[in-house]
């Protein structure tokens, strides 16, 4: 996680100037880590591709992005789906492949056949009895559930039967899924609490 | 934060069976903190309020929920915006009172003032420019920052001259802002990439 986050930051960095060396301190100061910690972590990167990377001023942000993505396997795009196209689903269609990153936004589905077919959208939308064919066909690994929470339970098994791995869940539903299935929550009230003590 | 995922943990727990004690235990098997971690940390709720919490069983949820939302602050309601009405944005205004919690939807705001007008509802919406009179009058704290990236810095400004404390950015664009400004930013790529790595 906190590579991740490390990630996160070089890439914004890396918007303002690119070629300006990131060092642990200035890691340490935007992030509250120990700069040690931020040094152990990014030696062992370094022992893992086998590249040297410090300098005394610092590290290059775009090789030390590269060893990052690579180390924690973000170098290689994953495709993903949306999985009920309301408002919130829909949204998520719109996103950009800058704002996506490494994802690939592969498919959309949805029980309504007319949404499917007036929606505007960069990847093709199917009705929901097709999701198990086209997500085995397309090698979808990842799904954004964004039905209602009545539905996301239906929905995420129909989801593990095609072959998703991983579940990105906005439905305000708790899932019981197996274990193997990795569920990400994001609830907008954790969000608004986790914000609400601070304030 | 471990008592606020406590709190998450308690209510999805109290959907089931809001009788049944909860140990200390059960929410070392949930959250795989340490059980003594667990008990300190409501231990000290109990100091805080001068109540005797613990029974050899466990402790009463909906006891145990009234304290931690007031340890937190989270026991008066707080009013939320949405600033952006397109399709994210418009998402969060369906959400129900019992899924928002003791967050209050107070007002929508768009610079669209079409889209103002023709959305259904079930909080009052404006155009942009009322935004600093509105948030003013209504006492709102906190903004859902939900407009395309290229107008975020801008429009998160017009939150913090209009007295908003916090705001939860969606808009995938790095904010600037005074540092009494709380930001929690929802960016979908970290989401994603949170899920790939585990999967």
């Amino acid at each position: 996680m906190r590579l991740l986050q490390i990630l996160h930051l070089l890439e914004k960095h890396g918007e303002a100037d690119k070629d300006l060396p990131v060092s642990s301190s200035m890691i340490e100061h935007l992030t509250g880590w120990p700069r040690d910690t931020i040094r152990k972590d990014i030696s062992c990167l370094s022992k893992i591709e086998g590249k040297a990377l410090g300098k005394n001023v610092g590290y290059e942000p775009e090789l030390l992005i590269e060893l990052i993505k690579t180390a924690l396997g973000l170098d290689r795009p994953r495709k993903f789906c949306v999985v009920g196209l309301g408002r919130l689903g829909s949204a998520y269609l719109n996103f950009t492949p800058r704002e996506l990153a490494e994802f690939e936004l592969a498919a959309g589905f949805d029980t309504n056949v007319n949404r499917v077919e007036i929606l505007q959208s960069p990847a093709p939308l199917f009705p929901a009895h097709k999701m198990a064919e086209i997500i085995r066909r397309f090698g979808i690994e990842i799904a954004l559930l964004c039905v209602p929470a009545s539905e996301a339970q239906a929905a995420a098994e129909k989801c593990v039967e095609a072959g998703i791995r991983g579940i990105l869940n906005f439905a305000p539903a708790v899932l019981s899924l197996p274990v193997e299935i990795i569920v990400n929550n994001v609830y907008v009230t954790d969000a608004l609490r986790s914000l609400a003590i601070q304030i």
